[in-house]
């Protein structure tokens, strides 16, 4: 008898209906003779509808409060999943993230689990029952509950799974797979049927949205498979898993987009040592996250250091950069708002030089201009114009023959 | 400085606003120098909404979810009147059920308090926080969320206050205290300052919405005294205590009434030993509540049985108790669901028999019929036609001298 952990997202269980549909579906892996742990997200907009209670109340709730009241969103949903399952003859329980054993950090609103108690959960099934958990929720040493954050249910399935030692972590969410490109944009993208954890890390990263990178980290980690599929109908999904990353495919996976960049360049900075860190460790102070960072060679000693942030920070940074700019003496700073970024990732690029020039020329002959490129092992990401991030993301698509059978 | 736990009503939380009422309103005592554990209820609605929810899913939810589910609104009003304390600058925290240390018995959905553990609302008092507890919910020893059923916050504050030995509790409601009689009904009817435990407990079984006769009952098991108030206003409200029951006032304190009332009359009934529990036996074991119970006194050993049930009850009553009746040879079961019954409660009515001569021939000059006679040491009930319940109110209210002052 194997155990499956089980996640579905806040779309899946959106309403009654929806509901016993998740609990039809949860009952036929139970029928073929597995045990089950179920995670589960907020119903539908549960969550921003209890965020904005809050703020009705004040502007600034307090945190360690509003994780509690952020909480009941998968208590609720839990309870009505485990009601379902009953109401149709299955034994089921729900447990709160406390009464999982999910203990975390005291770091309200984004709390990172330490260890998973799973005492309460093993006694549920051996009792024969199916496990429904509240995601995205744990709990404190002084018992105050917490939230995990973005990726939070991903990452308790994920935790879970390789807590309880299962045999893998299904996630349903409400596309049907891992594809070589967004299929709303691409409608020749193909679905992938399996996913290094590396390479699901830069997806994710690089903006997919199937999955939080946390929780592919998290499986990466502990080896454990993730198969991530829609609940919404039948067909198979895409297994991201340690065994894909091994072999070299002489083959790039997947193009990625993310339309949620901007640029600040500092133009004319004298190139000696704490340049950085001067710009650097306020931004991080503010809470501001960088993602790429570019400085051109030195001419002279003066040098531009360019990086970008995410577009809704940008006026933030630009107010902490412009004052430090002025006092190690660069010449201005200049920002960026209309950007995005593309990215082609595979193992299979690993010390194969030819897919950097196949990418640069492809957009070229597109006619798109690049701002920046910054690379791993295994992606090449190129920084363009926002009004042009679809149509390099096709032409990406064409060049590296993703719409092909694998 | 004094220990005060105040409980809020589910009214009184309705919305964004009130809550911040609420806050405003604790702050106050908070300032006079008192310490504050406040019990709360669920927003306006929610219950209800909960209980929709769970029945959109099935017909018959089950009853260990269904109380998770019900806990979670008590929940989020109390995270949300903590967070507007704390963005007044007040220090205050939310506190579940369970982890304020209310263990109940695993009776879903009507569980009874067992005991309360409060060392972590004790620990938080003593870091100078206002305590915010979530009512009418509590935990088993399996560490299972459960409800307490009709009453349940009310029953909360007091078991907290006696658990904290609290200088008193205060039950903040939208009426402004216990008065003669219902003053929507009559607008001359008097709040009063005070009232003894066992004519509130009167008071609000035979029809007082005040306060739910449980938390009463409580309040005079181990002596603490009960502030009834509005929240709405700042005017004076009535004390619950022990004291005002010592004294023999020669004075009926006030009328009740209840509208939902229905009797059955087995007529013709053989009198011998054991019928009473042939008829009454059945209809407990369907769960259904027997108020008031009369046997005609016995002629050449026939007698007539009458009991009064919820009206919503009747049916059901009638589909248990037609068959006994003829298994037992009684002549004929008869219903009537347009009853009611008006109520005169006071201690000053120990051993001063003139009184129930004064109910009757008030509501005989008012032309009122009365179908059943109960009483207790302190109250006289008559149970009388639906249709004249106001006008034998407003008829005791003035034969009973209850407008004049105190």
């Amino acid at each position: 008898m194997a155990l499956i952990v089980q996640k579905y997202g806040g779309s899946s269980v959106a309403d009654a209906e929806r509901i016993r549909n998740v609990a039809k579906h949860i009952a036929e892996a139970w029928d073929e003779g597995n045990q089950m742990v179920v995670v589960i997200s907020a119903m539908g907009d549960t969550t921003d509808n209890l965020i904005e209670l809050a703020y009705n109340v004040t502007e600034h709730p307090d945190s360690r409060e509003l994780d509690v009241l952020l909480s009941t969103g998968e208590i609720v949903s839990s309870t009505l999943l485990a009601i379902a399952l009953k109401s149709m003859g299955y034994e089921a329980i729900s447990l709160s993230g406390a009464q999982a054993g999910i203990r975390t950090d005291a770091s309200f609103s984004r709390a990172r689990i330490l260890k998973i108690d799973p005492k309460r959960v093993l006694k549920e099934l051996k009792r024969g029952k199916i496990v429904i958990v509240a995601g995205f929720q744990g709990i404190t040493e002084e018992m105050d509950t917490t939230t995990l954050g973005r990726g939070g249910s991903d990452t308790t399935a994920v935790a879970l799974a390789v807590a309880l030692k299962a045999e893998m972590c299904q996630i349903y969410t409400d596309v049907e797979g891992v594809y070589t490109a967004d299929p709303r944009l691409i409608p020749e993208a193909k679905k992938l049927s399996e996913i290094g954890y590396e390479e699901m890390l830069e997806l994710a990263s690089y903006g997919a949205k199937v999955m939080h990178p946390r929780a592919v980290e998290l499986g990466e980690l502990f080896n454990m498979p993730i198969w991530v599929a829609s609940s919404f109908t039948h067909s198979p999904g895409t297994l991201i898993h340690g065994g894909a990353s091994m072999e070299i495919r002489n083959k790039a996976r997947a193009v990625a987009y993310d339309l949620n960049v901007a640029k600040i360049t500092v133009v004319g900075v004298p190139d000696r040592p704490g340049i950085a860190a001067a710009i650097f460790e306020p931004l991080a102070q503010a809470g501001i996250s960088i993602d790429t960072i570019v400085q051109n060679a030195s001419i002279e000693n003066i040098t531009d250091l360019t990086f970008t942030v995410a577009k809704g920070d940008l006026d933030k940074a630009m107010k902490v950069v412009e004052p430090i700019a002025k006092s190690i003496g660069a010449r201005e700073c200049a920002a960026d708002a209309k950007l995005g970024k593309v990215s082609v990732i595979g193992t299979g690029m690993q010390n194969a030089p030819g897919y950097a020039v196949r990418m640069f020329s492809a957009l070229s002959q597109e006619g798109i201009n690049i701002h920046l490129i910054t690379t791993s092992e295994i992606r090449i990401t190129c920084i363009i114009d926002e009004a042009r991030v679809k149509d390099a993301v096709r032409t990406l698509h064409q060049a590296f023959e993703l719409e092909e059978e694998e």
